[in-house]
């Protein structure tokens, strides 16, 4: 077996003619294999593994074309490699044969109508093509890879200004208003809008909810570091934003790896007000529950399209229209006060409460940032556990010694900023043998206090506790009404309808990651055209759909010679 | 307003002794507030916040008594003073008048059958009541908190080498053979059992249980720090094993603050092989799916309780003979490699995987600990995404491109210890027009290569794809399946099929947490029996439910003294 090779230094080609003359090479008698790779070290690693690695391949740069033939005989080789330019020149001049635009600028002259640029050339070229497409107010569709950090977050912030979206980098995919975009499934169309980070977290799922029967709307691509901390999510907050506006759009899918907590926290945040059901898949995230208001969190791929569907058929259940009773408190009133005596019931709803709140501080925080100065002294939102360690040495666990938690209670229903106090109340066997009857007269104390002084105090106990216990359940939930407190036997529900008041009490602006200038719904809703700068087949793909496109005849600017690419770019900024 | 204090030095007292005198002298005439507290920094705190601290009280040491109190005049502040030492020899009268054993050895000579100790003196002499308890061949039910963790390991080995419990420090409750211990809460006898680490997370899920009109068996504590590192759950891991023995329990249900993820591992690990669905609600951990085989994931107390009721009454399923057709297996093939084009696919398949095998080595990997030294190398069980950068720079993705796919196809197949091949085939627009066309054969060759040498190739291909892509997804698949592969849609149950077949072939000892000796059932299914160290109130209550008991007349060993306290512990150890 022989193996010859060539190495062509720093010429420009593109991927898809390598793999077409690869294989016409494999067609030829006696070749055995062919590779036409760059000459980067991943790919002579993979030349190595195959047997073709001779020493000039070795010495081949980043940029060099590697031409490496493996054949029966020394003649079947040369022959392979003598063809090697024979073909390249042959697919040259079928190109030449169209007419196709050299620049972005003359594509887009022919194709006013394009709201689109895919760009898929080597990573190398691709952010300065989005730039030029951004520049003449184009939309981008970003699929190259290896494009640098720096310049994903130049690229988003300049689109987010100018309301335009930049899909990618490494964006393998996306649906808009019926058309695949880079790789896509022809999907039906349905009530569902899918926004996700990376390329088949959406093709699954979309893929999925076809196979269920159902549909979508938009599949928007975002690229896999838009939920990175230092992009932001800004792709994924401006495609939610679309989403919620779009009247077609009837259930969101928000796919995508685990994102920065902050992120996540911020895109959940706008996703809590997109108005209309929100099913997340943050891949091995942590949720504190299935569905936490309109939002439904699911745990796999196929999960989130099940639960889709489920959401989309479902007849909408008309909202509640809650009343929170927010004027009966007075201005400045606002913060939460939790006594537990359980540190289990304390731990669940500190976890539950970061659905509501952006921080909650106890003596057993979540988090080190919330832990209290002083356990003694509560600040902002507080949630103390009297039955930690510290609170018990030489005293009974407050399950049975009410003492410190009615001095506490009293101390906070004087703070002019508490709007609200949560206690659990824990009945059984060997605990207080009539914990209400002692904490009923505190509350009322505590309520009039505050009433007094002109406030209002909401207390809630969460009694734990069943029909046989010793205390009788029903008795201590009635002692406790009567001292004016709202009373649940669900930490859960007890808490999420604490969250929502205070959220109430505590407005934020409901999307923190302000939108400079939102992206026009038009973008979804005309007849897709896009230009195609890169990958051949992605223009044919759109042609295949109907959507009209243009290819350029790209090149890399300045024969790929750097310096004068900076130096055009920066002419160009001017 | 007066306030006056008296400080008594370094003598013992009894927490509920305390608290009755503090109530008694509240009774009196003028009195507005009195305190009988331990001179801890946290109660000098508390008495600040209450105007109590006066400069003797401030000066009080840990171990000193603090007695306080405001009145409205001097003469009542004093008179109640005064009256202090006459309640508590007074209260102290009414003990002796009834029969106690002052020892542990006695208490157990009259009531032989006790098998349970209860211990809730301070946490100062907790642990050495337990060793002594277990010596005598007691389960200790260790209410007790402010115990080392030092103790906390060295009793729990002591324990788990004799087969006994020891439930906590910390431990505020648990239910054994219908009878609550310290805090519990009366429930219904049922098909669920319980194991939990905290408290109040035991006692919300069991009164839940009880609402819903179900049931327990048995509700065991562990303490909140049995799930940590240190400890390594030795009570969960007994109390699982109990409760899988168990006849009567139908369902188990685990409920604990996120553990030390090792530590969670092990314990999943076991509650796998428990031979009955358990329901685990690790407060905020993220689990991979809602189901694994027969682990149900909570994420909340209620849901939890939800799930085990459903659980409970559903017919149970007959368990799915699955044959895994191990012996098509060569001896020595184990391991799983899938190459991958997707890399959310790839990603959310280690994350599945990690139910299921130890270690899954990656070049997109979860953790660092598990990245591939060498993307082009694997190793053990890997998965790798080759749409990562690395392989894309100029060359086309692997979606279009199946060259790379199929080179490292056969490298992987060549390999005697690989049993599985996992592929994601995506179709749609923009991608290879025929994927399966050149991955089929390559599919066949490689299975032919290895049957020649005598190994049987599993190979499972997951495609994402609808009826409507231009490749056609059923002939796609057909392609598929004629070349020897076993096709899914859906990445996640083609997952957990190879993830339980993996698991087969690579046998870990079910429990590797190993119980040095398995507590014997009669614990749970005697009558319960008990000696009541320290809290009475504690004893109260197992009389009020039928369940006999004595209490100790305790006192700090040596008087409190340390020193002589260690002596006398050595004395009793050898």
């Amino acid at each position: 077996m022989i193996i010859q090779a060539l190495v062509r230094p720093g010429a420009y080609y593109d991927s898809v003619t390598l793999m077409q003359v690869a294989s016409e090479l494999l067609k030829m008698p006696g070749v055995e294999d062919a590779a036409l790779w760059m000459g980067t070290e991943a790919n002579k690693g993979i030349l190595a593994v195959a047997g073709l690695l001779t020493p000039e391949v070795q010495a081949a740069a980043n940029d060099d074309l590697i031409i490496a033939v493996k054949a029966q005989d020394d003649a079947s080789a040369q022959a392979a490699l003598a063809q090697v330019d024979e073909l390249l020149t042959r697919r040259r001049r079928r190109i030449e044969q169209e007419y196709r635009p050299q620049s972005l600028e003359s594509a887009a002259q022919m194709l006013p109508d394009a709201q689109w640029v895919l760009v898929s050339v080597a990573g190398h070229y691709a952010a300065g093509v989005a730039r030029q497409a951004l520049r003449l107010g184009k939309n981008v569709f970003l699929y190259s890879d290896n494009v640098s950090l720096d310049d994903e977050v130049a690229l988003k912030q300049t689109a987010a200004e100018r309301g335009l979206l930049v899909m990618g980098p490494d964006c393998g995919t996306a649906i808009v208003n019926g058309v695949g975009l880079g790789f896509a499934n022809r999907v039906r169309q349905g009530p569902i809008g899918l926004v996700a980070a990376a390329g088949t977290g959406l093709q699954q799922v979309s893929a999925r909810l076809h196979q269920l029967g159902s549909g979508i709307t938009h599949a928007l691509g975002t690229g896999g570091r838009d939920l990175s901390q230092a992009v932001g999510a800004v792709t994924a907050h401006q495609g939610l934003d679309l989403l919620s506006r779009d009247p077609e759009t009837r259930v969101i899918v928000l796919v995508s790896k685990p994102p920065s907590p902050q992120v996540a926290e911020e895109l959940l945040k706008a996703a809590r007000s997109a108005g209309k059901p929100v099913v997340v898949d943050f891949i091995g995230h942590a949720a504190s529950a299935r569905q936490v208001d309109n939002l439904h969190f699911a745990t796999t791929l196929d999960e989130a399209a099940d639960l889709a569907v489920q959401l989309a058929t479902a007849t909408p259940a008309a909202q509640p229209a809650s009343d929170l009773g927010l004027d009966r408190f007075a201005p400045g009133q606002r913060y939460l006060r939790g006594l537990f005596s359980g540190g289990t019931l304390a731990y669940e709803a500190l976890l539950i409460l970061r659905d509501y709140l952006p921080a909650v501080y106890s003596n057993a925080p979540l988090g080190k940032d919330y832990r209290l100065a002083d356990s003694l002294v509560s600040q902002a939102h507080t949630i103390v556990d009297l039955g930690e360690d510290e609170f018990t040495v030489g005293r009974l666990h407050p399950m049975m010694d009410n003492d410190l938690r009615i001095r506490r209670l009293q101390q906070e229903a004087d703070d002019p900023e508490v709007a609200v106090l949560l206690l659990d109340v824990v009945l059984g066997y060997g605990v207080h043998p009539d914990p209400a009857g002692e904490l009923g007269p505190a509350i009322a104390r505590a309520r009039s206090r505050a009433a007094e002084a002109g406030r209002y105090l909401e207390v809630v106990a969460v009694v734990v506790g069943t029909d046989e216990d010793p205390q009788g359940l029903d008795a201590q939930v009635q002692q406790l009404e009567e001292a004016g407190a709202r009373v649940d036997t669900s930490n859960e529900a007890a808490v999420r309808t604490i969250g929502r008041l205070l959220q109430s009490l505590n407005p934020t602006p409901t999307r923190s990651v302000q939108l400079a200038k939102p992206v026009n719904l038009d973008v979804l809703h005309q007849p897709l055209a896009a230009i195609n700068v890169g990958l051949e087949s992605f223009a044919a793909s759109l042609e295949a759909q109907g959507a009209p496109v243009i290819q350029v005849d790209w090149r890399p600017p300045a024969g790929g010679n750097e310096k004068l690419m900076a130096i055009l770019e920066r002419m160009k900024m001017n």
